[in-house]
């Protein structure tokens, strides 16, 4: 008989976006004249449109597979050269990183990458992870059998989860014990927290004293707006050794729903095996999106190249600063209510302490029934979110204004306000 | 330590398209002159445009993500329900085989979804596949594990491979022991044969009465000219309870650089965990998508609808027309040579007998040198493919009856035949 993967059925309850969909269908139906009124901070997707050099890339793109001499099938598994050749250039040499383009592989996004990447790390590695983190860090590694059951608070045994809280501003310190698997993420989904050269130095240092091997995801690379801060964890010496990193087109290109994003594999970085041989990550991965993809979409490879023309690069630039603004409005507005709030500097996210000692479900009803809007309980990104939630920066302008008008008309906020 | 997935390491050589592409380039150095005369009829790649419908659909759609009020960001992560629909209907309903949309799943192709659904099967599966067979097939059960070590003549242990051969019209029978996960291909890559429904419903049956679940790969569907044979395996009762079908629209639509396909999990197949509990496969394979991706690129969702418009149909039918004359075209040449020859009437592939006693890669040696022509050695799919070798139809006209022309010009064709 077939047997089922079973590490799936440790899964604990659905994904949080589904259970946040429900919660508002539940409520929409309920009442369904604020219906209309939602506006949605939540799920952090784009909201603008598509940069238009990215657009005519692709239509002209699409228009060459109609001719024969210009038709294309196939491409190469990790991605065509034009498009590893413009990362390569942009987002590395131009930044003096010794980053090459055959070390790109070039994806339909980092949600995937995050889960293929584990399926060229085997069985018996210590996986760290940030508390609180992006759940599909933590649901890719409990489907491959990396944990332990559900432990009952929210997390599963097994994994390592470092607290991050406001006492060390959110960004973890490697720990005393050994680990093989980081995660890291900064600027921070869901904190909107940054990383110091000094902290990232730490971890890669760590790193390289323990061989454990650092995946670092910069998906909000492009929000860094402060100039000392590391964009790329190669650059700090040794990190081609032991990091490979995630990127993505989707929040600084708006490629939400058109699918890019690429990692980093330095040929340096390796792993071991059991009887202790060094095996370059690299030629596994390599191995890995030869034998299990065709590559990325051609039109969408070329739509991707195109942010990085000069008329590319001041429409992404525009995007950005357009959700950098939202961001610190919202900012704005939490410090204007007196909620405790962090991120939204270098990130398009906002992170709330909930007023009134509130939980974040409740926290998260309150914002739906009393605002009509959706924010993300923190609660849903592990334990130490509780107490929190997140607001995402992902939206219209008028929205963002309309959001700190309604949160600043929330019923008893001038009641608490006018407390001695 | 990081610990590598060491099942890496077992699997024997490269892939074989690499293999044919490192003796292309090692032949075209050596002859520069010979270099342009070179057409290539080994990897299954098309070559015609994409037919005119999915190139105004992608452009209209990348067009829609220009303007806020049509801006699409994040999708189901399982498609689109206006493809997914699209799917249902004509793929399906108006074949009269029940079929939901909600049993769809859309992806960025076939390749993929054959190591992705590896993810949702455990370990300890008796998993067999036919040879030859569709080196990914193999490959991937190594990677994740559900293989031994290869077993120095060119396969696996702990795979069981079902032999097919001129003596069972390449189409195996159920064997006698048990199996648990089973790889079927029809029309087959790469012997071009076909199964009937008898065939097929032996199959059924064998799988329903060993609690096994079939991997169903029709992405060749589109070729099947005679009207007698199963384009699905939901023609066969009881196949809902344990098939699950792979579909492409790489061969049908041209859409090999554009990347889309889709597989069909029908509520009622079921795996079994350890402790004997029923497992709907269904629920694992959504959990994931909804974990692992962000479903496939917008414009190419609507670019696939529009194969199902009525325009789409009929340049799909021109394509697959095209394509199945090149395929009459090479059988007919093979058997003015005398080689004996199969497929090709309802596959886009040739089958063929190496002559004089070759083995596979002598005579994928003698086609490029003699004939500068490139297809694939049988072996390469198999050990029972040793002395075959496969010829794609994946060409325009002139190719494919210049490659008939060049074969039988080969040296020592005429006095072969003029032999008593």
């Amino acid at each position: 008989m077939a047997r089922v993967n079973e590490h799936y059925l440790k899964l604990s309850g659905g994904y949080l976006f589904p259970e946040i969909a429900r919660r508002i269908d539940a409520f929409a139906q309920a009442n369904p004249d604020a219906a209309d009124r939602i506006i949605h901070c939540g799920i952090g997707d784009v909201t603008e449109p598509l940069p238009a050099a990215a657009i005519t890339a692709m239509q002209t793109a699409a228009g060459e597979l109609g001719r024969r001499e210009t038709f294309r099938g196939y491409g190469p598994a990790s991605g065509y050269d034009f498009i590893r050749e413009a990362i390569a250039e942009h987002d590395f040499r131009g930044y003096r990183l010794d980053i090459d383009a055959a070390e790109i592989f070039v994806s339909d996004g980092s949600k995937g990458d995050c889960g293929h990447l584990l399926e060229i790390f085997g069985p018996g590695n210590r996986v760290a992870v940030t508390d609180p983190v992006y759940p599909v860090y933590v649901d890719t590694n409990v489907m491959v059998g990396n944990t332990g059951p559900a432990d009952g608070a929210g997390g599963y045994d097994g994994l390592v989860y470092l607290p991050c809280t406001p006492d060390n501003g959110f960004v973890p310190e490697p720990p005393e014990h050994t680990l093989d698997l980081i995660y890291l993420c900064f600027p921070n989904n869901p904190t909107g927290s940054m990383i110091t050269h000094e902290q990232l130095r730490a971890w890669v240092d760590y790193a390289i004293a323990n061989d454990a091997i650092i995946l670092y995801d910069v998906a909000y690379q492009t929000y860094i707006s402060e100039p000392d801060l590391p964009r790329s964890i190669y650059e700090v010496e040794g990190a081609r050794r032991c990091a490979i990193e995630l990127h993505s087109f989707s929040k600084n290109g708006g490629f939400t729903g058109l699918r890019c994003g690429y990692t980093v594999c330095p040929k340096a970085v390796e792993g071991t095996t059991r009887d202790g041989t060094r095996v370059a990550m690299h030629e596994l991965w390599l191995r890995r999106w030869n034998t299990r993809s065709n590559g990325v979409s051609y039109p969408v490879q070329r739509a991707a190249e195109a942010l990085y023309s000069s008329e590319g690069k001041r429409q992404v630039a525009a995007l950005v600063d357009h959700y950098l603004t939202n961001a610190r409005l919202l900012r704005a507005g939490c410090e204007a209510m007196d909620w405790p709030v962090w991120g939204g500097a270098n990130a398009p996210y906002v992170w709330v302490a909930c007023p009134d000692g509130l939980g974040s479900w409740d926290m998260f009803d309150r914002m739906l029934e009393e605002a009509n809007v959706v924010v993300v309980p923190g609660c849903g990104f592990g334990r130490c979110g509780e107490g929190f939630f997140r607001i995402s920066a992902f939206n219209s302008r008028s929205n963002v204004e309309e959001v700190v008008r309604r949160m600043k008309a929330l019923p008893g906020h001038g009641a608490r306000r006018a407390a001695p």
